[in-house]
């Protein structure tokens, strides 16, 4: 396999497990399913992921990932764009909620496994850390930033778990005014107002 | 089998098929591994749940109706106890999240399966017609009362999510403290205040 770029393989197969996660369900995302719909034998995507269970981990982190980038993207623009900097990580269009059912996907084999647990914890500090950061730019630092990411955090997640479901009440306008309303209620007009 | 009482079969039945999802994850929630736990032969369980999704679809019937019979507590003591009956939803004991592990079991599979969409979808409903029920008894009739349960619901979830892997940060104290703010903030002072 000389020649072969492995990293790109392995990401190859994460997004592919990741679609079929999030379209068919974590009971369809078999080895033998993933396979097919990349286009590698079954030997090969066991190479890089031995068990099932690694498949998910895998396709959960390169969702994750795709999501940090989505905020890095909004940051880039604007250091303190709370508002859509949230918005980039609710489920407010198609990518995004690819991801979430993922997320989902994963938050229910997080339970019983701890390392799934951890590596939640360890995404939940990473998003933390980044809202925190944003709201510091734009409110400068206050005593409550770390407890207001965490509520803004939640928001994000509710809003998220229902959009999924319905829709229709959670339109992408009605995600950002939401969250619009919310930023302001808890932090005020922004320091440079 | 004259004399025996389906209907409490089913529930009890269900009831350790909550347990072994909440507790074990979706995976180990087999037909065979439910009738072990219960006391009952497979072929029994498979006369009342013919699969495993059945099980499913009953285990989360049975947590969601545990919730409902929570909020109806809170609200028999206070119709118009909005932050009780939110924290009664809340992932803030032993039993709700018990219940949230069941509840994101069944979200993963109400991605690609229709059914459990629909039933999904039929329990938002619920969910959102209880909360406005609440909010009018305290705020009197208002446009906003089905956006603010929307909002509130979100945050309810949200909150849930995240405690069950940051236990840490949301004590049920501060998910209180998070609710009341909340209601504040959306709602100001109730109509008697």
């Amino acid at each position: 396999m000389s020649g072969v770029d492995h990293a790109e393989r392995r990401q190859r197969i994460a997004a592919v497990a990741a679609d079929v996660i999030a379209r068919e369900g974590l009971d369809a995302a078999t080895v033998r399913r993933i396979a097919a719909a990349v286009g590698y034998s079954t030997t090969i995507v066991t190479h890089y992921f031995a068990s099932k269970d690694r498949l998910l981990m895998q396709a959960y982190r390169f969702v994750a990932q795709q999501a940090s980038e989505r905020f890095d993207q909004v940051v880039a623009q604007d250091p303190g764009d709370i508002v859509g900097s949230l918005l980039s990580m609710t489920a407010a269009d198609d990518s995004s909620r690819r991801g979430w059912r993922v997320y989902i996907a994963f938050w229910q084999k997080a339970g019983p496994d701890p390392a799934f647990a951890a590596e939640q914890r360890r995404w939940i500090e990473v998003a933390l850390d980044r809202i925190e950061q944003v709201l510091r730019v734009r409110h400068g630092e206050r005593a409550d930033l770390k407890s207001v990411a965490q509520w803004l955090n939640a928001l994000v997640q509710g809003i998220s778990v229902q959009a999924l479901f319905d829709e229709a009440s959670w339109s992408p306008e009605q995600i950002r005014e939401v969250l619009q309303r919310q930023v302001r209620m808890l932090l005020g007009p922004a320091r440079d107002a």
